[in-house]
């Protein structure tokens, strides 16, 4: 057996190191630049605050490349990709490749809207730290094909993953595809969280705020890997949907609730409630 | 007495068909393209969430009127028209009108501000399913007077009906004018919803996701006329906001409530609660 | 002892001040037209409409100064300036002050940040109101240093208010910088505001609302001083916070309990609760 400088990984080693990177978090406060849709805007800076990393949404030429080399890490969302949008998340992604800021790109909606689709493509190519889509994007990105009715994935998490592991190897990137059964992959190992809730998908931008948190979780990574933060970033807001939704009476008292869960949840709960499980064929190589 | 192809309305029955067509979008799921000013867009996309519908903001050039082809309804909200929203908006209203996509226009606050009342007035030419609007914006729509100082309406929701029958008549389309009793009126017929709650004046967006919500309806309605999904989705959003209203001790938690009431409000609490009535000299022709 | 124009003031006298203006801003319910950035502009026209204010998210050319005209007050917010919040902004500022309409100058991450550094620096020149900031955007504004690394201030408001002193004396009007303790001065006199909570920071847009919330308390102030109705601003929010913070379990139900807390916010508790004092050598000169 070949151990490769990835190295293997398992669950339990995982588990903590997911309570050890919201402590860091925590610790780093790190600063967090987000080119984001208009509809998620608000909920995405709750959520980075309510977990204790600081929102900036500097998202306008001239200034968003230059934000993107002092800032911890960048999340660029395709949401409602207006032209200045655009040419700052082109900024952003090249100041932040070139001082080595982590940054996620979250796709949304790609596939047969023109605009955004050739534009997620551009961005792809600059390497980004994390891809977080769901099945349907993830599937337009690496392979082409798929591509939703809008931002409700019609594709399973699986055929994603097929497409997402070699995508992710061939660059150096993670790929996370959200689902019922979130997945992460560097290409060689392929984390599933089980952690998250239903009313996840009641609150509009749920998915955009992970990308956000999945950036928080990079920026604070220290030695760790993009695959261990960005898994752990899955866990602790998946363990947090599943406490807000045991406090929730519907989707609008969920959404307060999981800020509030956000703020709360520590080291402990995310070592007790953590559901994570290595793919088989994936814990070596 | 001559029939009408429209036909004669009786309000009992009105209740049983606002019921059906709240089912209707339950299982429907309607993906609902919102073209919306950015105050609102996340709540408004809340809102179709939590009533068990499927938001997209789809709102740039290039891609608005694609989309428009492929969603189930359409909304066009002129609260902040940027150049781009102005351009996407004419895109997926032609779009929509090919492709036989309901669409609804909220013409925000037009009256005096020049940009977006010339916008409207196009808008309103391309032959719109549903006008939703308070009383100075319809009576600035339909007559060329009228207009708030802003989003307030400042003139009575009767005076806006006057204008607005003939102009729906006209034009085949359905206007409905919020107010504490909201009309919803074909040109025919008028229906008078008496559901809803002063709260709703005190949160941002709750007009304007209604007209969202309208689009959710007539997207679902299948052979019921415009007239009857906007009807019950005034009924609807009333009956959620008396709901709400109940368990809210200000404007913030109502607007928590509302959307757990939208989730959980069912057929059997619309036939209990809904407050229609068919105006007179408008049950029949 | 020469008395000035703008007088002596007393803490006890301003704490009536605070409550009288509270009650002028609910029955005045002043049209305030905002010009803010998309993280914030929903939970901004919420607060204002919790108060018992009107908003109006006015924002693009040829309409912004129109309606600047027509307003009550106006807040110029430069979280995320576009090319056309940028032209709506110098056209409103314009015609507010045509208008004497009141009006908020929020110079949002200035500092490193070139394009609204240059904004702010051209709107400041055109005689606000009032200017909000954290002590870090004072600085950069006052005296072309300071600057934080995006919204948090990294600056003491002590050092700000040195340089907010001059700036606001030569210009004849107020700087308010924001901090732990909220510092209010004309140039002349300054007031400390010491209600709040640390929850406000732990939630987008809590500042940003303030700056809207001071444009209200301008807009019904009659014949008190912009000195005053910006007190009272902070006041009548730092005590909602206090309120809301007791009912809150985070930053979530913080959040919805503080718009349900300004809404139930009275004269009879800002007596109770004011929290102000008159810095030494300031309160008569």
């Amino acid at each position: 057996m070949t151990r490769r400088t990835s190295g293997q990984i398992r669950a339990e080693q995982l588990v903590d190191t997911c309570g050890t990177l919201l402590a860091a978090v925590r610790d780093r406060a790190p600063l967090v630049q987000c080119v984001t849709n208009t509809v998620v805007t608000g909920f995405t800076a709750n959520v980075l605050l309510a977990l204790g990393a600081v929102p900036a949404m500097v998202d306008i030429p001239e200034e968003a490349g230059a934000f993107a080399g002092v800032a911890d890490g960048v999340l660029l969302n395709l949401g409602t990709p207006s032209a200045e949008q655009r040419a700052a998340m082109r900024e952003a992604a090249a100041s932040a490749r070139g001082a080595g800021t982590p940054w996620v790109l979250d796709p949304v909606a790609i596939g047969s809207l023109p605009v955004r689709t050739a534009l997620a493509h551009d961005l792809a190519a600059m390497t980004p730290t994390v891809v977080r889509a769901n099945a349907s994007e993830t599937l337009a990105l690496t392979s082409g094909s798929g591509g939703g009715r809008g931002v409700e994935a019609t594709d399973g998490p699986e055929a994603a993953l097929i497409a997402a592991r070699p995508f992710a190897r061939d660059r150096g990137i993670v790929v996370a595809v959200s689902g019922p059964t979130d997945l992460v992959t560097d290409g060689e190992r392929t984390i599933a969280v089980a952690n998250g809730h239903p009313l996840l998908t009641r609150v509009t931008g749920a998915g955009c705020a992970l990308g956000a948190v999945v950036a928080a979780f990079c920026a604070s990574a220290g030695d760790r890997s993009a695959l261990e933060a960005a898994t752990a970033a899955h866990v602790v807001v998946g363990i947090a949907a599943e406490r807000a939704a045991a406090r929730s009476a519907g989707p609008g008292s969920f959404a307060v609730q999981l800020l509030d869960a956000l703020d709360a949840v520590d080291q402990q709960e995310v070592a007790d409630r953590a559901r994570i499980s290595v793919l088989a064929g994936t814990e070596a190589a």
